[in-house]
């Protein structure tokens, strides 16, 4: 019994001393002091990595509640569950908040679609959101028009069929991978990247070809959808415009619009303003509407030009909801100790679009966000401002939840919708709008946003606010060994921390590896939890509660840039 | 006028002039003397290049005509129209030739497939070949059995439900490109590469674990459909096995077996020979079956596991046919003129899988062979001997109908199924079988295959017939510029030149470029037209063109290797 206990101490001795001459060896690569478990840091690591639930989170609000697109009754239940379960984590005043009204509801109750003569061929496709449903067999028509020219050549002949609305699609191997992470180049080129200007949107400078070859598609699309309302066409196909192997890409159905092309700012405003949308509670009656896999799309277009009588058979039974056109955000608070009234907060947007089940875009950010938080009640972390986490709805439609959220409580600025797309499309002329403050604008200390797929975390973009810099430099320290160290000036957009940016307020979104995400997830079908990558989310969940922890416990509110003069 | 016509005539002079300085410049790069327009192989690379038809011959064998299952009424479509084309560019003797009984017929009459409870989910899924119909709305039940005594918990719980079969495949992101061509070192090993020993399979080899494993695997699923038949499932789902985002793979169905396990080779026949196929005349009824795309099965799978009470509605008509129970191949001639008794063939199976169009698998080998033939009657080109085109059906059935045809017209060994199968198991130890010669085992000088998808040709197995290299090089010579020119001793298998090899006949198939025939294509939902590289198919053709012709021009009989003694 004397040697074997002997042998035991003699063993752990080994053990502490190896342990400890292996933390210093890697003390220096791992921060300038060597790593103290008591660190909230380095338990908020232990936690979000060796006890991590967000693969779990993320295959309840994909697999289970599935897809969520603004207004459906998934949405309302991941809003509800998501509530449901932060309260059970011991968060604060876990609510939905409305906001709208957005509009209609939809659902896909039953869905089938396949081609029955000359033969039966199964065929991918599915509806668009808020398209209308149908029940129909009936003549599949080509129209291949890349004019106005060639589309008078189907006058007359689109009443009661299945229309295809596009030309074919080349489809080409790939000898390029579909996922990437970002290189040392990607990395060192945003590194450096200047201060961001004041530019016109490159979407709406006409001084660009591309936007003006793409305005020009605009307006062939808006009479095409005319002409194919006027001509009783009775469902329209769209050949996927992204994707193939079976992956496409899912929108909302198109509402024809009055267009005026009496001069380019008329075009304009009337291609992208006061656009009437499908899920509007008085819109008017639209022909349904569907995105078909590319290569079954030009299957049907070859058998078509090639002499054959194609026919098809879709059903489509959709069901709207107007009981109630409000939407929601799922709010929560960690209440804060000596400046519980500051607020730092975390977000992400939960609705999706409605094919796959909007896991990269974006049950993956909500996931981190909602692990984040567990993490830091898990370790009873007591943070000195309140800690908010944001579920935001209609971010697919506009940002539409984040912007009301901002315009409620932070503020929002004076100026009409008109002159806000002028001043977009202008680069920003002329005096900027005045912000008129809200509740509690002075009260938010900074707000991070995570929303572009799956990839880890790699640093910061700080949206042009300089003084972010070394704050996110001395925070992200304990993260570089996971691969996040980079901090560039540039902005990002298409996401809900713009709202917060747009009037002043510190809104930032990471940097992230792309993986699939333009390839095959954003927006697809096959945004499902298949394509999420278990490491990252968890990489992500953990800097996501440092950073929150870190800014909540800092002693002066974050700085805020300068508003451009 | 006149400075008009003399401009004409210097314009017309200088650019002679440049045509042939351009033209001797380039020759040291196309081989040791400048090119002859008259050449008989310039011609076929100028028709199999400029004028190519291979496009339209794929499209209308895949998109018109579409999947081409052994027996199935495409697959005689298929032979009926090659066979009439064929005779439309002036081929002889243009006919379909019957071997079998093959067996039943099988079409897809009516497909649709969604999960309906607890939400609405259209799948993507396929029958598997020979399935039964089936009309149902049922619960699933996840089966994630790994071995017997886990199969045995669901003693009772299956009658009548729909069964997802397997455990659940993890889907990893795509960090690697789906396609590629052979490198330098591809080829170099090929290039290297040794004669073909007499080694067992390594299919059968039991001193290999992955063999040993693999059996074990046959063995439970062998089991495991006795159960499901047993206990009265009323639908099986596989998750596919390979192919992800909406691709997947899907063959016949499959049919319970009398399994006898009392030894290793009692296992191993009762496996592997006599086995009853779904498409037998006198197949016992079987379970309707079907595969599903991987990310969709993985998400039912996780909701059973969650707990959701998760329920399908399937649709699937089908039409069985068994009037005919023959199969046919398509044959047709370029008659020879000196040496018209002599035959020299080339062929690929027209047979598909019906998930997709068989485009890569293998429309384009058939495209290829029929463009060939094609471009030398358009060049009006006289050979020596008989040109044989054969379109083989029962290829992905095992090699049946270039078997049947080799053994009616050129031979067949003197041994039992049984004899041959242990003679493969044990590596072809003991006496070879004899050689029973048929009516034309004489007069066959070579036969070229090509099924190995839509990559172009980069040159040709030699299956161990070092006397075939000198030719080849030489023949491989105009084509070198095309990516084509390795040899290799390597055999390659799989497909129809096997059955022209097994009695020792000089058959040979090219090696392709792989582009996604393994990731992609090969027996998948998506292989379709858009997967096929153009420029490929028609280098394809002319270098096959070539070859065949260089073969009906020589003066001697293509050499043979020596049978194994």
């Amino acid at each position: 019994m004397r040697s074997k206990r002997f042998t035991a101490i003699v063993l752990l001795w080994v053990l502490l001393v190896s342990n400890l001459a292996f933390g210093r060896q890697n003390s220096p690569s791992s921060g300038a002091t060597p790593k103290d478990p008591n660190d909230p840091i380095e338990r908020i690591k232990d936690e979000g990595l060796n006890r991590s639930q967000v693969m779990q989170i993320l295959s309840y609000l994909t697999d289970v509640i599935g897809p969520r697109l603004t207004g459906s009754p998934q949405m309302k239940r991941a809003n509800e569950w998501t509530r449901d379960k932060l309260a059970e984590w011991g968060l604060q005043n876990a609510h939905l908040e409305p906001w709208g009204p957005f509009g209609r509801g939809w659902e896909l109750k039953d869905f089938s679609v396949e081609v029955i003569a000359p033969q039966t061929i199964p065929i991918i496709a599915y509806p668009k959101a808020w398209s209308p449903g149908i029940d129909i067999t009936a003549d599949v028509v080509y129209v291949d028009a890349r004019d106005e020219n060639e589309l008078q050549k189907f006058k007359g002949t689109l009443k009661g069929k299945i229309v295809l609305t596009a030309p074919m699609r080349e489809v080409k191997a790939h000898f390029e991978p579909l996922g990437a992470r970002m290189t040392e180049k990607d990395l060192l080129e945003l590194a450096n990247a200047p201060m961001p200007g004041r530019q016109p949107s490159r979407r709406f400078d006409l001084n660009d070809p591309r936007t003006r070859e793409r305005i020009q598609n605009s307006i062939f699309a808006a009479k095409k959808l005319q002409f194919f309302t006027d001509e009783g066409a009775a469902l329209l196909i769209d050949p996927s415009a992204n994707g193939d192997g079976g992956t496409l890409f899912v929108g909302a159905a198109s509402v024809p619009q009055p267009l005026d092309t009496s001069s380019p700012a008329a075009t304009m405003r009337s291609l992208f303003m006061g656009r009437i949308r499908p899920y509007d509670k008085n819109a008017p009656p639209i022909i349904p509407q569907m995105v078909m896999a590319i290569e079954h799309y030009n299957r049907l277009a070859r058998m078509i030009k090639a002499g054959e009588r194609v026919r098809m058979k879709v059903k489509m039974d959709v069901q709207f909801y107007d009981q109630d056109l409000m939407a929601y955000n799922t709010i929560a608070e960690i209440p804060g100790t000596d400046k519980k009234d500051e607020i730092v907060m975390l977000g992400a947007h939960m609705d999706s679009w409605h094919a796959g089940t909007g896991a990269t875009d974006n049950a993956a950010g909500v996931a981190v966000c909602m692990e984040a938080v567990r993490i830091l009640k898990a370790l009873g972390l007591q943070p000195r401002r309140t800690i908010r986490i944001a579920l935001w709805s209609g971010e697919e439609q506009g940002l539409l939840g984040s912007r009301a959220y901002v315009a409620q409580h932070f503020g929002k600025l004076e100026e009409s919708e008109d002159s806000s797309f002028m001043r977009m499309v202008s680069g920003g002329s002329g005096a900027p709008p005045k912000i008129i403050p809200g509740p509690e604008y002075d009260k938010l200390s900074v707000y991070f946003n995570l929303d572009n797929g799956t990839g880890r975390i790699r640093g910061v973009y700080l949206q042009g606010n300089e003084a972010a810099r070394s704050i996110f430099r001395e925070w992200l320290m304990p993260f570089r060994e996971m691969g996040a160290a980079t901090l560039t000036l540039a902005n990002t957009g298409g996401t809900d921390h713009l709202s917060f940016d747009a009037i002043g307020l510190p809104g930032f979104q990471f940097i992230q590896d792309e993986i699939e995400y333009e390839t095959r997830t954003h927006h697809s079908n096959m945004d499902v939890y298949d394509r999420i990558q278990a490491d990252d989310m968890k990489q992500a969940a953990t800097i996501m509660a440092a950073f929150v922890y870190n800014a909540a416990m800092m002693n002066e509110r974050f700085p805020r840039k300068a508003m451009r003069q």
